[in-house]
């Protein structure tokens, strides 16, 4: 007996992925696009069926624990932001309208921050699942991505957290900005780090340096490769150096995909910070789990199995 | 007698400008959307003689002199940069090739620059138009636009310059980024203001400071005007505390569109410079007589008039 069948999903802008669950064992997963940005209020429910369908016994109620966008003001429902200084999870799911008998919906509220006004939806279900082997935690974790975080953490308690755009704005500038026509495939590992370095220095200059890989194209014959990797080094050390004060003499965990994670990891490490690089999406479903198993008992659908 | 006619043409990505001369006095002008990242190679004389052609005599060769992108590599003919430290017009016109024997054209050459790495094609024209009057200039221009330049001016010489993408990033944040849908048509003045300062100040945070226009929305109702004002003031100020070591100092003048120019030069004397606004526009024209009083002389065709 592994535990009671549940479904955990984790409601991105972009995409959707679920986990069919036995306690804390993985019974079968599934992914779609069909992230939030594509939904209106009423697409939310036929969306996760889709994916959920065949996992759903016909005669039980199956709990649905969600984190993500589906809580944002245009998700299914709005979920308030839980304030920080605060625990990650430090508030119960918020459950959400269904009209399918077999399923009971609850979303995970993110976390809000006034001073600097900051949001986040997802990410602490994340760093719940980092805390579970860590509660003792001193540091800072880097979360890399279009709306990448900043976590200051102590003893499980989130004390503040940045959010960074440089995922975002670093795929508007190579894919639609004056620069498009010199990105290729290829990647020069020297140019990276000779750029984060220079840009972890000097911040500052992120926007002309920019530019000075194109004019720099202009003047010479550009090698394959250059654009993008110093492209990717200057935003990803405006990234560290502007958060230099937040991991310096800190412990730092990166959390985020293996290859973001990668880049960001070996440019902190070059800068002398004490860092590891974890696979984020593992923690995602981790804290998932810790928070079914804190908060499932409370609602009548879970304890029917419990 | 106002001299001999002659067309002078400022031709960028997106626009192309001409005026019929007689000497020193416009007599008509016209404007297109044919910007050259429109344009194939074979394509510039048409477009030019779209706008040109019931300007020109049909019994004379009309000298026309350019000044901007269509000297680039994808241009009417690539001309090569002057290297600074030099003056804005050191190199001469070189001539594209033409096919309708009314005309003889000549392309200004843009500066280029080695450490860091950057280029211009067009601003060398108002530069020059700026210092007709002002010869012994020595301090900063600052050129906001799309890809705006910073000038460091003495007596004449271009002794260096930086290009900044903060017009074209600007754009892309603001159309096409998760801000867009907060973006109106009010201005917040005071908003635009506390964020230069705020930028200024601490340019490196820049990346972390625009996602906050977005979290500060989600958190509380947004007033209208506050998310352009805020994200233009955080642009601009990151700009301008950028480049600090360059006006702090000196006297600056700001060469741009009044809009665009009135910003800059009001978060200038903000920060406590020493700056003053002058209409771009005007010294474009400008430069182009400027250049072809000094080098007009050199071409038959013009020389026929003389």
């Amino acid at each position: 007996m592994t535990g009671p069948r549940w479904i955990a999903a984790a409601w991105g802008q972009s995409s959707l992925r679920i986990w069919a669950m036995a306690g804390r064992k993985v019974l079968t997963e599934g992914a779609s696009d069909q992230g939030v940005s594509r939904l209106g209020p009423r697409d939310f429910e036929p969306a996760l069926l889709t994916l959920a369908n065949d996992m759903l016994p016909l005669d039980e109620v199956t709990r649905v624990l969600i984190c993500g966008q589906a809580g944002a003001r245009k998700g299914w429902v709005e979920v308030p932001h839980a304030m920080v200084p605060c625990a990650p999870h430090a508030a119960p799911p918020v459950p959400a309208p269904s009209r399918d008998p077999r399923i009971s919906v609850g979303i995970l509220p993110g976390l809000g921050q006034t001073d600097p006004p900051d949001v986040m939806r997802g990410e602490e279900t994340r760093i719940a699942g980092f805390l579970l082997d860590r509660a003792s935690f001193d540091g800072v974790l880097c979360m890399p991505g279009l709306h990448g975080k900043w976590v200051r953490l102590r003893h499980g308690i989130v004390q503040g957290f940045r959010t960074m755009m440089t995922g975002e704005i670093y795929g508007l500038i190579a894919r639609q900005s004056v620069l498009r026509p010199m990105m290729d495939d290829s990647w020069d590992e020297a140019a990276f780090r000779h750029a984060v370095d220079e840009s972890t220095r000097h911040p500052e200059t992120i926007v002309s340096s920019i530019f000075g890989i194109r004019a720099s194209a202009l003047l010479n014959t550009p090698a394959p490769g250059l654009a993008r990797a110093r492209l990717s080094g200057l935003m990803v050390g405006c990234d560290i150096g502007a958060m230099r004060t937040w991991w310096h003499n800190r412990p730092v965990a990166v959390l985020g995909t293996e290859r973001v994670s990668t880049l960001y990891a070996s440019a902190l490490a070059a800068q002398g910070a004490d860092v590891q690089a974890l696979a984020g999406d593992r923690l995602t479903l981790a804290g998932l789990i810790a928070a079914h198993e804190r908060t499932g008992h409370l609602e009548p659908s879970a304890a029917a199995h419990g």
